[in-house]
């Protein structure tokens, strides 16, 4: 699963990076502009991963035992958020582990372009998906709201809504690192190398 | 509101391309790479203009005038689905003209990087409210069958869930067209030109 070795600790030398030519600082300047883009997409997987979690717990958690009272489990819409905020979260772990490990190693965990696809493709299609996962349940609270579900007594509507909060959080966070990811592809394509910046 | 000269008809002799020293068939190579890729996203445009005009005219004509019968007026979500789309068709014809003005003149209608930048963000934005109002319109149809407003009498709830794929149509062509224009912004942050490819 090692990537090429063009992916490795030193890396301006071995490529065809055409900017080699322009100035002699390429490799350290670039190397510290990669390290902050790098450490920047590990904090916005960071701050999704939180997020999606805080919302997939306080909607799981979002049901008592009691007779006649609500469960998530009744309403389509939150259960997909459920889903998805899981997904997410387990998503951005993964990732978190992979940059982890790109920044310590100084190469990827799978081959280079797999992963720079990988990473982008998943950080885009999660987020359209995180993104009407929230938008259905905010109707679906609101419809709540309307049929009187939302008694005083019962903490369940205030729950549901912070859980979608959170999960709006978690997508724009991810939407953010979706920009990264992007952009580290785009970086490969037009110039053979994620380390061109 | 014209380009900064850079942006003319024969660009690749006045940029600081890396990639013209690679190969001498940069020029006409890239001009027709070029011509597909804004040729793509003109037609990922008018895909978009379509779909979203379609369903703004389908939800915005689905109201009868005789009494107790329903209108998209009533329903929050079927309003924002008609802003969105409305939105979105108007967006799109605009990036139409503007595409056609490129391909033709040979100069974007802004300055280049406004231009791009403009592209990319809208294009980024407008997917996301579409795909937020077409998941919540879903939901709000899904409501209207439990609540038995579906009578088989009545247009009403075909129409609308006709004017929701609609808009889910539109969507899929704008965020095609928004990885278009991500594209080309990159392409521009990295070698300083939308011309590299």
């Amino acid at each position: 699963m090692s990537s090429p070795l063009r992916n490795g600790d030193t890396p301006p030398p071995r490529l065809p990076s055409p900017a080699v030519g322009r100035h002699h600082f390429h490799s350290t300047v670039s190397e510290k502009k990669i390290r902050r883009l790098n450490a920047l997409i590990l904090l916005l997987r960071l701050a999704a991963f939180c997020f999606s979690l805080a919302a997939a717990i306080f909607m799981a958690t979002n049901s008592s035992r009691s007779p006649g009272s609500h469960s998530w489990l009744h309403f389509h819409p939150f259960r997909l958020v459920l889903a998805s905020n899981a997904i997410v979260a387990v998503y951005s772990f993964f990732e978190m582990v992979s940059s982890i490990w790109e920044i310590l190693k100084g190469v990827t965990l799978f081959p280079e372009p797999l992963q720079l696809w990988f990473d982008f493709s998943h950080d885009q299609v999660f987020a359209y998906l995180l993104l009407a996962a929230e938008a259905a349940a905010t109707v679906e609270a609101q419809g709540l709201k309307g049929a009187h579900t939302c008694s005083p007594e019962s903490a369940f509507c205030v729950q549901a809504y912070i859980s979608v909060a959170l999960g709006f959080a978690g997508f724009a966070f991810l939407a953010l690192a979706a920009l990264g990811s992007g952009f580290r592809v785009a970086c490969y394509v037009i110039t053979g190398s994620r380390f061109h910046l």
